[in-house]
């Protein structure tokens, strides 16, 4: 990747990437090319490192060790390095379903002044779903109850998780008969991790059948609650317009960046930034107004609610703090490179993370609690406010591209669309689909990898999906 | 580790490598010399394989990458892998104590023929401690709650573990201080791992307490729980006599050998294996009885109760089997090598895994359910009598090396002991360490390492110990 124009297919992109190549500011692809040498054991799976025996090397045939120290072949060896990879996305990926109960709880019982019921008519949909009685309860009372049933999703020792009630008949009694009809999140998090320490489950088959269970967990359990959740809490997504990419910075204003996965900050700060008092005290040292952008996840969940403009997605995150416009970057958990907090030598920049768990050396860590979310983001906003007097206007470099779009189309919208305000239906989709007009429908998720030419692999799908008359969410 | 002499310290063991290496059967030793060239950045923590966009190796300083892709630094990703092995480790050592405060449950409800409470009055002071009510209370009802109370120490979201209680007050400050008392098990295990994902925390300090955290979590939690409840279970150890090694194996008897770390299945079989109808049975295919013997944790389970021989410990595992004298190798989970189903090619000893988080590609899987445990130790002894049917008498070599040993000695009984029966006390102990004639007591614990003479560590250390006049446990 060591030829520049390869980097991306993204003009913003190449432009930065071009910007600090000039300054001398390594990027994500400076730091790949000084790891070119990728061990081959690790990048197939066949290293070990369960055990302090090891490190072990195997290799499937020919010449070398077929075999760990314990005696675990290739295929056990790929299979534990993958249900250990799949326990660690989940874990992660789930946590933040979890965060999202905990802040229906503080909303239900009035804890937090952050946060209400925005969408009790969901709520009351999702309640009535898993059995909790709403006759002539107050909505808090039934949110509270909904939160701690869902809370008990993580933690349950045994039974089934409550939405896998929503599968297909045939598809449960699919899981059923695999044995992978996930229980509470945790448990399956910690049993594959149990199965996968040295001398524990050796069976690649059944390795893989606990590493589908923990997914499920992770899909059915923590990341289905945490999007119906979101949605009650957050209000439910409208289709609005916005736009995407680095040219939604604004030289004159004060730039606020969010990064991350959790939306539970980031909303409060979506909605305080537009706070009169917050505006007048950024118009005091000279900004035209606050600019609130994101990267990544975070940034998706402030979109679709509030129309705030995505400034780049994960390969993009070091290229934002480059454009010397970012007054202050917020993080909380997942995908924030550790090279962020290092730019801070070379920008005004003040990099704040926010998580108990997610802590960066050289950023400041101001710990997001729910209860006091108002404050925490009128903090954070003053801190920007500040950084930006600091800006120096020489360094600001930002590539006028950005495209324009429409978000926030939820399976409640489409539903909706499709079949017109009067007669909302699937109709004209599921007629589509039989008369082999459409193909089907695929649904496109998921993350760069420096290793592949930035945004180039998303696009080669999508393109070549919509040729094939399949629709594309 | 090529001269076999350097392989060990212990004469069995020596003549088993020696009868392996005559017989052409590979051994941990030829495995791990398979593995001479192991790979410098795994034995130091120094690569990454958290995300896809590694592997990433790096250098502390000089040549070579000194960051991964994401930017991570050498303490980051070393504090990282750390933290991962942790994880796992309180994974599988934790399930251990859920497991038995499952059998507990049983034993409370007679779901179960096979458990009892055996020691009712350490359950009720357990009971007392953690609050639950104990007058006018049938020893099934106090049971039932105290194992509904344990089993929400695996599950509780947040607060303390209760026998965070039992620490000293200053250390209790500490952890606090230092934010490192733990939640639930589950809890801290599940954050352990999403703190570990790719762009989460990269703060070593910040990570390396949460290895901490995890590690008391299970210290404290599941590792505490188990030790309790085995003693309410399965009865308080008494000192005992018994021995150790592979001369435990008798060559007339039929040989049954447990290995793993969970003693509900195996205190079951202990039981059984006495029962006469059995040594009927095994008499009736030629052999004078039934001989039971462990390797590994599950030996020490009924070593201490039964007076159950052990075999072995780790690395004796596939010498055991090379004997030719076991008929049944009985594992449940942890520390089992998977070469061990293999040489079933080899002998005829029948390997049987009974657990259902640990499959063995060539064993016959048994799951054990702790409701069925008596038709189920009754169906594995059946499997080996026939099993010794199968035996070849000219494979059989069992070295003739054994040591006699006293186990049993609990806190308990070494209060009693010290004080005599009628004012039992720490008093001498205390008096020994005041007056400066007794240094302190040191535990040592753990298992050995093919990298290192096996056995030599341990007898070093305790060697070293006594000699500076600290006792050892």
């Amino acid at each position: 990747m060591s030829d520049q124009k390869q980097r991306s297919v993204d003009p913003a992109v190449l432009e930065m990437v071009e910007v600090a190549a000039t300054r001398g500011l390594p990027t994500i692809w400076d730091r790949l090319d000084a790891q070119k040498a990728q061990c081959r054991f690790g990048r197939e799976g066949l290293c070990c490192r369960m055990c302090f025996m090891g490190p072990c090397r195997v290799t499937e045939e020919g010449k070398g060790a077929q075999r760990g120290i314990c005696g675990a072949t290739a295929e056990t060896i790929v299979a534990r390095n993958l249900l250990r990879h799949v326990a660690g996305g989940a874990a992660a990926h789930s946590d933040h379903g979890r965060e999202i109960v905990k802040t229906l709880f503080l909303a239900a019982t009035g804890d937090s002044k952050a946060y209400h019921i925005r969408s009790p008519g969901r709520m009351r949909a999702l309640a009535a779903e898993v059995g909790v009685a709403l006759d002539g309860r107050a909505d808090s009372d039934v949110a509270a109850e909904l939160a701690r049933l869902f809370l008990a999703e993580f933690s349950k020792q045994d039974g089934t998780l409550l939405n896998i009630q929503r599968a297909p008949e045939a598809q449960r009694a699919n899981w059923l008969a695999a044995g992978v009809t996930p229980r509470g999140v945790d448990r399956e998090i910690v049993t594959g991790l149990h199965m996968t320490t040295m001398g524990v489950d050796n069976d690649p088959e059944h390795l893989l059948l606990a590493a589908a269970r923990v997914a499920l967990a992770d899909g059915w359990g923590g990341s289905m609650i945490a999007t119906d959740l979101s949605d009650v809490l957050f209000g439910e997504p409208e289709p609005l317009r916005s736009a995407a990419n680095l040219g939604v910075l604004k030289e004159d204003h004060v730039n606020i960046l969010v990064h991350g996965h959790e939306p539970t900050l980031s909303d409060v700060i979506a909605a305080v930034s537009r706070d009169p008092q917050m505006v007048a005290e950024a118009n005091a040292v000279g900004a035209k107004g606050i600019n609130l952008a994101g990267i990544c996840c975070t940034a998706n969940e402030i979109l679709m609610r509030h129309g705030i403009p995505i400034a780049g997605n994960f390969l993009q995150q070091e290229l934002a703090v480059m454009t010397g416009a970012i007054d202050l970057l917020l993080v909380d958990v997942q995908c924030v490179f550790p090279a962020l907090a290092r730019l801070q030598e070379c920008f005004h920049t003040k990099v704040v993370s926010t998580s108990p768990k997610a802590k960066f050396p050289g950023a400041e860590h101001i710990e997001f609690h729910e209860e006091h979310a108002l404050d925490c983001a009128r903090q954070i906003i003053r801190m920007a406010i500040d950084s930006f007097r600091r800006r120096d206007p020489a360094k600001v470099r930002i590539p006028k591209v950005h495209e324009r779009l429409v978000a926030g189309f939820t399976t409640q919208v489409v539903f909706r669309i499709l079949g017109g305000r009067y007669r909302p239906s699937y109709r004209p989709l599921n007629d589509g689909i039989q008369a082999g007009r459409l193909r089907g429908v695929a649904g496109v998720v998921g993350c760069n990898n420096p290793k592949f030419t930035h945004d180039e692999c998303h696009l080669a799908m999508v393109r070549e999906l919509l040729r094939n008359d399949v629709l594309v969410v």
